[in-house]
């Protein structure tokens, strides 16, 4: 047996709410999804107006953080063609996201879950779940 | 064109709220999933303990009740073996579930979202997604 | 943040031999799984002439067995027409098994992975997933 | 009618220690997977901190490995935009993996199975995976 910290709701809120507050401040409604060590779904929110399709890329690029505890844009990076993860999109029922917006979460320096934005630019999803992040710390 | 009514986030917080309540007081953890009129996810939470099977159940359950306007209690009821829509859980890529615990959520008599919840037996998960949609009128 | 306990490599690696032990004394080839406390593969066997159609099988009854903390053969007694969860296998994307081979794994009362087993008859998947939980503990 | 080879399960293990032992060696824990002569998984571990996203990646890079009779890295050499083999990957329903970690396991010149290894960067991969083949012969 070997234990290991995880992702509480209460955590999940917070998170979220830090990654809604900057939405609001950028103008740009968004999906907001927390998964646990575990890769599941803890807790998302659509904020109003947001779109529809990104309810499953929010939930997938917080799954692909913490599937392989890295960034999505980091990921992304390494995901093009003639790249060393090219391909990788197709893995793990097309749930990897390889674009920016999903971050790992940490505590004392281990990865204990992700968060996932959807809903604008990569730019702006990239802001929303740093923020997002940010609350957790 | 037309207009129809939603439910905002706001409303899905609050129906989430209620039926956080009746699951504590019944202690059962649950997942509790709140859907708009198009069927689509408008937030999600899982409370601490509740099983991860049942992320994926909560959320079809709400999209259940709002795809054929119907609790999911009584259209459990008509599709068994022999019944007239036995079946009708093989469609939209086995979204469709037919056990208790999803109920639409209406506003001024009409139909305009759907709430899922599974964490417990058939009774439990019903009991608390009738406190959740009480939550919303 | 909270804390939870999951399995180890080693404990999957234990509660496999353990598994395979009491396969070979009934003569049952066999699929042997382990999941952890997100229900996520830590290793697979499967022993010389058991089915390739139990592969995917035994992994999901140790993921049903973790994912809603419960013996799949209990499942099972609430899954048919007419039962309160009937209908419960055709969520999670096909991954739910409703027939025995699947047990939870406690650490002192608490359920942190499944084993689930697929080979044999289902008395015979029971009987081999029993003896790799009680090499667990 | 006739015989093929294939791997048996006390090769598999003997293949996923030999890949065991270099993972540790360089530090990075990874999945490590291996199928027969018909694609089909024999065994599966996945070290203790490896990415959980990468149980389906080392799994399938090892189907791939028999399905195609070629290591997956050579495959992605042929797998990019204008490539002979381009949008290979989206065949077999997501199971070919295209970047490097993949590898024929071959007995007297003739390819009998298949190891994958998942878990680190390419290179990473590509190392633990001729080290498990490598524990074959």
């Amino acid at each position: 047996m070997r234990s290991i910290d995880t992702i509480s709701l209460d955590d999940a809120r917070r998170i979220i709410a830090a990654g809604e507050d900057r939405a609001q401040q950028i103008g740009q409604p968004s999906n907001i999804a927390v998964v646990d060590a575990g890769g599941n779904l803890v807790a998302h929110v659509r904020m109003d107006g947001a779109w529809i399709g990104s309810v499953d890329i929010a939930i997938n690029k917080a799954f692909t953080a913490r599937a392989f505890d890295i960034a999505t844009a980091d990921l992304a990076e390494n995901a093009g063609p003639g790249d060393q993860f090219f391909g990788i999109s197709g893995s793990n029922q097309g749930r990897v996201m390889i674009f920016a917006g999903g971050i790992p979460l940490r505590e004392d320096g281990r990865i204990i879950g992700g968060v996932g934005v959807s809903g604008g630019s990569g730019d702006q999803d990239q802001t929303v779940a740093e923020a997002a992040a940010a609350g957790f710390r």
